[in-house]
């Protein structure tokens, strides 16, 4: 199954569009977890047997694990072993590195971790990324326009009367060969959003930026989506992962998490 | 010391502009080190024990320590206790996302490996590098002009009749409060290093793209460096680390090191 394929699989059998963030913060999880032996491990594997069934991906920022030092393989490893094979697995590391290097990212996310995709940054160009666009059924996201206050020092400045993130798209319209890219669009930047759904009409669009970072739902959903109302994989992470900090914290996810699920599906309704 | 000073001042002990890039593979060296219960430790402990004395930096790419798995925390550890205290170290790990995420990377990278100074991409603006700079004496290297063939895709496109990695260089002069922040810069790239050093008289530069990549050295030499013929980092990796692939590794890459920094500091006769 090819990555387009895989993420409308399992957008359409979870009936979800939600992807939940892992990034999870040792100094944030409920203190009984402690007598685990990997409390984070323990932590995600709640959250994930709590939630499988309602979403379409989980994403893990690479900095909250590589931070944990020697344990940070063992923990991502053992996360992604309770995720079902259908779901998508992000893996957030926003790397850029000129050929060789980027080729040794690659091996590690996408060949010994087994994500199903990865962030990448687009500013050291197409030797750079085309790493990660080997195969047809991994993908990579290309950051675009970021949900982060320092977006607009770059991302924005005019190019030919277009701005900058544009140019990015137009080459990794050109680089999609294999029709695996995708995009990172953050939900704090709508009108963006609309612009970028129009100039890439079957792209997936991973949308950080719902919960903590402010974003707007209804919009990430009516912009983000394709004609069918898919392929847009809208994050939230805080807001879900640590709705408790008691030993309901799993519970009190799965009904954050279906809350959203529900709300994101009652505007596709509306729009699509 | 100042990050600053201690560039100035490590340059003048060893007389050396030349930094080693450990970017060690597994597959690259010599069969011998098999017998060492980790063979890259000791094959980069016999480097820097054989050139410590002739080079002002070591440069780490965590691409190639990452790929390693759960050996990488250790083996990034091991190899920077082998390394005087008076040499910088760069973990050249060109990060850049948001906030929180990159304040996890900053925590891993200067304070738990403890690397005098890391690079970083620009692409997410402020509030992804401010993170890296947070004291005088940790430094951070934004990138600007990469050595890659892919650096023409997005840091050459005309912004205002200026090309982008200038705009780059703007903002970086405008972060740089606390005077620690340096450039990236490709030695494969002589005429946008000039405009650069003009542009930043004072700024440490890190130059890779000498050696295999094919950069030119005088002119990394004669552009890179600052008035004083300093503050210019000239990266030498494969093409010193694997100058031979025998028993006498070692000694061959002293060889090649002592050849390198002579004849920089022939140019720096000549021009400074």
């Amino acid at each position: 199954m090819t990555f387009y394929q895989k993420i409308r699989s399992v957008q359409r059998k979870n009936k979800s569009l939600l992807c939940i963030g892992l990034d999870t913060d040792i100094s944030k999880i409920p203190e009984s977890l402690f007598s685990h032996g990997d409390p984070i491990v323990e932590f995600n594997r709640r959250i994930i047997e709590a939630t499988k069934d309602i979403v379409c991906a989980y994403k893990l920022n690479l900095a909250f694990y590589e931070s944990l030092g020697e344990h940070s393989w063992s923990t991502v490893h053992r996360t992604l072993s309770f995720i079902p094979t259908e779901i998508v697995t992000v893996g957030d590391a926003k790397r850029g590195d000129i050929g060789n290097s980027a080729q040794m990212y690659a091996k590690l996310i996408v060949d010994d971790y087994n994500f199903t995709a990865c962030t990448v940054s687009p500013y050291m160009g197409e030797d750079s990324v085309k790493p990660f666009m080997r195969n047809r059924n991994e993908g990579v996201f290309v950051l675009a326009v970021t949900s982060n206050p320092g977006a607009k020092d770059l991302q924005y400045l005019r190019v030919r009367n277009r701005p900058l993130y544009e140019h990015v798209i137009g080459l990794v319209k050109k680089w999609n060969s294999k029709n695996n890219c995708g995009l990172v669009v953050g939900a704090t930047r709508p009108t963006e959003l609309k612009r970028v759904r129009a100039l890439v009409p079957e792209m997936p669009l991973l949308i950080p930026g719902i919960g903590a970072q402010g974003g707007n739902l209804k919009s990430a959903v009516r912009f983000g989506c394709d004609m069918h109302g898919e392929m847009a994989i809208i994050n939230a992470g805080r807001s879900v992962i640590y709705a408790s900090n008691s030993e309901d914290f799993a519970q009190a996810a799965r009904t954050v998490a279906m809350k959203l699920r529900d709300e994101i599906n009652m505007y596709r309704l509306e729009f699509f």
